[in-house]
């Protein structure tokens, strides 16, 4: 007997038949004797649809009443789930996030979770009860509901996963795992059966969107097993996000390849190379609420540098201007470039710490393939480029196929 | 200044612009230095939507997840509004039935309200907040969300008037007050300055939707000053419902005439005429869930008596069977005879009580008009009669005029 947490996301909750399969699924891990908690999201659609009624009253809602109204999409998928369990004949019973106490800090919209008093679901899944969580939402200490931000019902399964103890944590979702890279570009991609912690991490960020961040580094913190699964499908295990890095031999140098489109490119040339000048140029656009992602930076020749980063393509033009209007005159830079044709490729791989050559190989294949290298990062388990927007699809289907990734057989449909 | 508990139905909160609209009178309010707590029903539509996909899940939905459900009515509904007062610049604050600790029984879908914590909103009116409150919802002492019933949000209403000792609860919807009958019915019905409760009672409880009955109850028991309100104009000061009566100088004999189409009659005949036979006959409709409205018990003649009831007529053809298959046979009664198309036409007015003559007035009226009266009921300031259906507007209308109701101008549009 096993203390399960289950998340289903808003497509596998999408309408009612939908939700009567889930609870069927539920019905199942109950009937094997096993302790199950369900957290669910709101029916597909209903967040953007609660969203556009509050923009209609304000066109940037108050948070506090905006967290109010988009809470109650969940909350109406608790019963109903709850309902469902019950017409089968087995015993369920809903919460919402302040109900099973999900205390958060008042960052209203995008609340962290401070604690959990598991009290309750545990007397329920003791006295035989599934319990059905409300997703996405927590409570201050005063009593006022909050919300985690987009996929946050990723985080309260996570993070109630730590506060029982569970043994899994399984996210359903509409694909059945976690993809080398993405089977719409290369159809030889393979479903991994694990992939560490810090892989996942590294993938989720560069856009492969199985599962939030946040949730995976939340898993990592408390070492939750944590396992995505599909909700249409039963035909496999998923794949299992592991904290323990397996045995070298068994280690493949790389475990996937992940890339997007969402980046825009900026460089600052003939910056004066002195201490300090990173700062003067990244605070004031840290300041304008831009988030950055790669940064560059090559050694001065003659006292003058070129400074490069990324930043998400909505935020292009905005930065491009501060970099002409503020921060070349501040700094004395002589010429701003920027691209928003780009797209960024990664290998990801813990199994490259050990292996020389990732890189080199990397760039081979690239210049075999006539692609221009146009930015390159590095960190432990990753190597990112930039790369003409173009050229997307062929690097990843080359790389895919010069590190061994395909697979002999195509991948399941997702 | 003043403490006003205004409360708003689901067609006053129907879209964005209505509740803007409600805001902006909200804001009008609170702009003259009144304190505000503002109640408000589900958008008009809302709470069927969310029955209806409770239904799909389950035919017979579990209460308690279903109140989990359809209490994201009003939840919605206060965060909306909630922001359109601050867009308006008026400090705002909702809370729903459970953050303001409305605490009720554990009767899901019916509870009623035990006891209302009123600090969190007297805080937030002593630091100039207007204070919006989800209607219709409340908690059990367990921290489960329970619902007052169809039209609960009025009850909330009184009950925070009542709770914070408000000096007015302002009940707005789609008519401007109380009618001396229905408009439709009888074109010449004037809007009422002032009714009293007992009369309220009796014109809520015959058909008169304007508010819903178990609020005015609680309005009496807690002498919280009522008033019913258009939302939709503001050119008159609707109908104030006092406890008061007004002295008898002033006082007209009938305040106002009810009627529905929503009875059937039954009758037994030829009962013997002992002891308990009341009880004999009305203890197995009761035990059906039938309720019982009319009761008519003429003397026995011979050791026999006629005893006839009316029930709601969805209740007709269950009762009837009731009274052949089960209530004659024990009884021992003669014959069960039963008619559905009739109608109950009532004069109601606390004036009638010290004025002889006013049954025989009426009978008088509705005999010149050629109507024959099936049954006869009267209370102290109520006179009912059965009529056939199809004599009910004609009834209204006559009784309308001979008792002196008719406006000399038309009445303000509803």
């Amino acid at each position: 007997m096993a203390l399960i947490v289950q998340k289903y996301g808003g497509t596998s909750v999408a309408n009612p038949e939908r939700i009567k399969k889930v609870a069927e699924r539920v019905a199942r891990f109950h009937s094997e004797g096993h302790q199950v908690v369900v957290v669910v999201s709101a029916m597909s659609g209903e967040t953007d649809r609660l969203i556009k009624l509050a923009r209609e009253i304000q066109a940037q809602p108050e948070p506090r009443e905006l967290d109010v109204m988009i809470s109650t999409g969940e909350q109406v998928t608790i019963g109903m789930l709850s309902m469902a369990l019950i017409a089968r004949g087995v015993p369920a019973k809903s919460y919402t996030g302040g109900q099973v106490r999900i205390l958060t800090d008042e960052s209203h919209t995008k609340a962290r979770i401070l604690e959990i008093d598991e009290k309750r679901m545990r007397a329920d899944l003791d006295s035989g009860k599934v319990v059905v969580v409300a997703g996405f939402q927590g409570t201050t200490e005063h009593g006022d509901i909050t919300t985690l931000g987009r996929g946050g019902s990723d985080t309260t399964g996570v993070a109630l996963a730590a506060a029982l103890k569970a043994d899994e944590c399984q996210i359903y979702t509409d694909v059945d795992g976690v993809y080398t890279t993405d089977p719409r570009v290369v159809p030889e991609a393979r479903r991994l059966e694990t992939i560490t912690f810090e892989e996942m991490l590294e993938m989720a960020s560069l856009g492969s969107k199985v599962l939030q961040i946040r949730s995976v580094e939340f898993a990592g913190k408390y070492k939750v097993k944590l396992r995505v699964l599909s909700s249409f499908e039963d035909n496999n295990n998923g794949t299992l996000i592991t904290f323990e890095e397996k045995s070298k031999m068994e280690q493949p140098i790389i475990s996937g390849i992940a890339f997007n489109r969402d980046e825009a490119k900026l460089s600052l040339l003939g910056v004066p190379d002195r201490p300090g000048i990173a700062y003067a140029i990244l605070e004031p656009v840290g300041s304008a609420q831009v988030d950055v992602d790669m940064i560059i930076q090559n050694i001065g020749v003659d006292g003058s540098t070129d400074f490069s980063f990324t930043v998400h393509r909505n935020d292009y033009q905005k930065t491009l201007d501060l970099l002409n209007n503020t921060i070349k005159p501040s700094t004395g830079a002589r010429e701003v470039r920027g691209d928003n044709k780009i797209c960024k490729v990664s290998l990801v791989g813990v199994g490259m710490r050990s292996h020389a050559g990732v890189a080199s190989k990397m760039f081979k294949t690239l210049s075999e393939e006539g692609i221009n290298i146009q930015m390159i990062s590095t960190s432990e388990i990753k190597i990112s480029v930039v790369l003409d927007e173009k050229y997307m699809e062929l690097a990843v289907r080359a790389l895919h196929k010069a590190f061994n990734l395909d697979s002999a057989m195509p991948p399941a449909k997702g």
